[in-house]
C-alpha cells in the first residue's frame, strides 16, 4: 500500500465510544471511514460525520441485519473496526477471508466468540485489544519492562475513576496479572467526582521510587489508539495479534537506536 | 565466576557519596568491599565498616599516595568502583591491563580523562554513568522508548530539588538530551525546602498523558546502582558500556519473554 | 428567599463557556434559567435547552440589541451573571437599581467597566470573580492560608495546560499575586497535548512539602461555580464580593466547628 | 517573655525520634535545650549534643529515675516536651503546677495517663498531638475546611509508606475521623519500598478534582513541629489545645487579613 493512499476503515458499534471513535477517524487525515455498522435501524442511509455536525460526507450508516457476504464485496475497506458487541465477530468472516485486516475492541467476549476471532487470524492480520488507547498499552508495556528489571521492587497499582465506576478497572486488572502480583494486594481504587481515568505503577525500591502514570482526559483517546493500531496492522503479515506485541516491536526498533 | 561467590570490590573516594556507596557494598549480602582508597591519610589502616560503627572488618582504608601497580597485585578485586575525581582514573591502569572491571561515576571528567577511561575498555569491561542510580536509568531508557513509540507527543520535563541547588539537574539536562528536546523550552525546575530530587517525564498527547517518575528517597540509591552495575559488568567481555546500555539488555530480554 | 424556591438566573453570554454554563443551570434542581443574551441575531426567539437537545423549555434567547430598561422589568430574575464581554456592564445598571444580584466572570475588563461594575455595589450584591470555579478558588484561599501560618516555607506554582494554550495562565499569576511571590521565579507552566488545566501549589520545608493541587476536567466546573456564587450571593447584603471573600466566610464558620 | 530570649526546652525521651528531636532543638536559633531525660542509665552527665557530634554543650543527660519534684526546681524550663511513654506524664506533675507549659506528642497514651495529661491543663497551658509535624496538622486542617465548604464532594484519602509498616497509618485514620468519613472504604495505603511517608486527600467533583498532599522528607520535622508548637504554646493561657486549634488561630489571622 502507499503510503499517500488513506486507510479506508470500516467501524462496528456506534454507542458512545463507536461515535467517540467514528469523529475520530472522520476527522483523521491518513483514514477514510468508509462505513458504520450499529445495531438500531435509526439514521440507516445516512452519513455519520452529518450526525456529528461534520460538513463532510463519511461514514454511511447500515443496520447490522443488513450485513452479509455481499456487503463486504461490495463496500470493501482496509482494515474492519470493532467496538460492538461480543457476538459481532461471526458477521465478518468472510470480509477476514479476503484479507480484510481485523481489529477488534471488545472487552467481554464470550469464550467461543474470542475462538472464532483466532480463527479469523489464519486468514488475516488480527489484533485484539480490550483497551485500545496507546497510552494505557504503553503504561502496560513499560511497567513489564521495569518488573523485569527490578523483580526486586515493590509493586502497587493504582487506579482512579468516577465515583460510579462500580468495579475495579478491568485495566488495572490487567496490569496486575501481567506484572504478576495479586490484584487483592497490589491494586488500590479510589473513586470519586469525575475522574476520568488514571492508572499508575508504583515500583518502590528502598532508597528510590519509579512511578508511571496514565491520564485519560477523554475518550477520543480510543479513537487514536484504533487508528494507530489500525496502521499497524496493514504492515503486518497475518496472524493474532495485540496491542503490546505491536508495541513491543516499537519498543525493540527504539532499543535498536541506542548506542 | 561461580554465583556463589561474592563480588570483591574496591573503592575510589569516601566522600558522602562514597562513604553512602561504602555502607551498601558492606551490607550488602552479595558484595565484599575489600578496600577503599582516600584522599586524605586520616584513617588510613583501618576498616571503613568500624568508621561506620558496624561490627564487621570490610573496607580496609588506603591513602591515595600509597596506590601504585604493587597495590592492585596484593589487594586483587573484581571490580574497581571510582566515586572520587576526575583524574582517578590515571591511577588504575594497570588494574584494568590485569582484567579488573571498572565502574566509573565521576560526573565531571576532563575530556582527556574520559579519553582515558574509554581507553582502558581495551583491556577490560568499562561501565561509565555519571547518575548510577536504577531508577533515573530506568526513567530516562523508558522515556527514551515511549518518545520513540509516540514521537508526536508533547514532551516536558520536570525536576523538583532543594532549595540551594544551584543549578539545572544534570541528570533533566541528560534526558532532554537524550530525547532531542531543547532544555531551555522544556525543562522546568522546580527549588523548594528539602526535597531530596525528583525528574518527571511528561508525555502529553491530545487526549491522554503518560509521566514517568523517579523519586529519589536518599543517596543510600547510588550504592545499590553501582552494586547492580558491579553485578552486570561481571557478565560483559570488555568493552566501553553506559548504563542504559546494560539495562537496554535486560529491556530487550523482558521483551522477548512477551508473548 | 424561601429555600423551596429556585435560583432565578439571566445569562450573558453563549459562547463556548457561556453555552456550558446554560447546560448546568438548566440541569441544577436548585436554579432556573430565564433568559440567555447573546451578540449574534442566531436562534433568538428559541430555548437554549432546545439548542442542547434537552427535552425542557429554558433559557430563551435574546439578542443583546434587545436589551433595555423594560426588559428587565419584564423579565425579572435573582442573578444576572454574565459571561460575555467587557462592555456588557454597562447593560444591566437598570437591573441593579431594582436589587438583581450580578455575578460577573469576565477576567479581561477594562479600567473603564470595571470601575462601572463596582458602582452597581452601590445598589445590589455585585460577585466578580474572573475564574468562577470552586475548586480553583479553594486552591488559592487553602494556599493563602498555609502561606500565612508557614511564611518560611519555599513557594512554587506549577500549571499545565493544552499545548496551544499561548501565556501563562491567568489564576498562576493571580495566586502568585496573592501570594506575594514573584510570579517570573515561582511559576512553572507546562504545555503537552491536551492538558484540561492543572494548578500546584507547593510549600518546601527542609523536611516536608505540602502540594495542593487543582485538576480541572472540563469547563462544567465553571457552571457549578456560578451556581454556588450565586446561592450565596442571595445572602449577602449589597456590596462589592469576590469568590475568596465568599469562601472566606465558609472557612471561617468550619474553623468555628473545630473544639 | 521578652522575644529575644531563646525558649528553655527540656525533653524526656531519646530513642530514634526523641534524639531526632534534640538535634533540632540544639541547632535552633530561637531554642536552648537544657536536658534531656532518658530510660537508661547511659550516657547521664553527658550533653546530647557532644554525643551527636556537636560543638556546643546542650541537653544534658539525666536518667528517669533521678527526675522529681527538686529536679525540675533545679532545673527550670519555660516548656517541657515528651517523646516518651504513657506513663511518663506522672513525672511532670510539679513542673506543671509551677507554670512549665508541657507539649505531649505521645501517641499512644492509656486512658488513665490521658486523664493525668489533661489534669495538669488546669494548672498550665498543655499542648497534645501526637503527630506534632506541622505540615501534617496544616493537611489536616486545610482538608477539614474544605470539607466544610464543598460537603458535596467525594473524599478519598491515600496514604503511602515503607513496606514494613504494619498497620493504616493513625494519620489517615484520624483525617478520616475528623472529615467524618468511613476509614474502611475511604483510606487506600499503599507499602512499597522505603517511602517515607505521604498522606493525601482527594476532594472530587464532577467537574474538577482538589488534592492535598503531605509527603514527610525525614522525621526532623517532628523537632520543628516541636519547636513551633512550643513556640505557640508561650502565647497561651492555661489549658488544653490540640496542634489544629492552635493552627485553627493562624488560619483565622490569615482569613482575617483578606480583603
Amino acid at each position: 500500500m502507499p503510503r499517500s493512499k488513506k486507510i479506508r476503515i470500516g467501524l462496528f458499534g456506534f454507542g458512545r465510544t463507536g461515535a467517540t471513535v467514528a469523529h475520530e477517524m472522520i476527522n483523521a487525515p491518513d483514514s477514510e471511514l468508509v462505513w458504520v455498522v450499529r445495531k438500531s435501524h435509526s439514521h440507516a442511509g445516512e452519513y455519520a460525520s452529518r450526525l456529528q455536525g461534520l460538513q463532510s460526507d463519511e461514514g454511511m450508516i447500515h443496520w447490522v441485519g443488513d450485513i452479509n457476504r455481499a456487503f463486504f464485496r461490495q463496500n470493501p475497506v482496509d482494515v474492519i473496526i470493532d467496538f460492538s458487541t461480543s457476538e459481532t465477530v461471526r458477521l465478518y468472516k468472510s470480509a477476514a477471508d479476503q484479507g480484510t485486516r481485523i481489529l477488534s475492541a471488545i472487552s467481554n467476549y464470550s469464550r467461543d466468540d474470542l475462538a472464532e476471532l483466532k480463527k479469523l487470524s489464519r486468514k488475516t492480520a488480527v489484533l485484539y485489544s480490550p483497551n485500545i488507547s496507546i497510552g494505557v498499552n504503553l503504561l502496560l508495556l513499560t511497567s513489564l519492562v521495569v518488573r523485569n528489571v527490578i523483580p526486586q521492587a515493590d509493586v502497587a497499582i493504582l487506579e482512579e475513576h468516577f465515583s460510579q465506576k462500580p468495579d475495579i478497572s478491568g485495566t488495572a486488572l490487567r496490569i496486575a496479572k501481567k506484572l504478576k502480583v495479586d490484584p487483592a494486594t497490589s491494586v488500590s481504587s479510589i473513586r470519586a467526582g469525575g475522574i476520568v481515568g488514571k492508572h499508575e505503577v508504583l515500583f518502590g525500591l528502598p532508597n528510590q521510587t519509579l512511578r508511571i502514570t496514565h491520564e485519560s482526559i477523554n475518550r477520543a483517546a480510543f479513537g487514536r489508539g484504533a487508528l494507530a493500531g489500525a496502521t499497524w496492522l496493514m504492515e503486518c503479515p497475518k496472524g493474532f495479534y495485540t496491542m503490546e506485541q505491536l508495541l513491543a516491536i516499537r519498543f525493540r526498533e527504539a532499543l535498536t537506536q541506542l548506542k
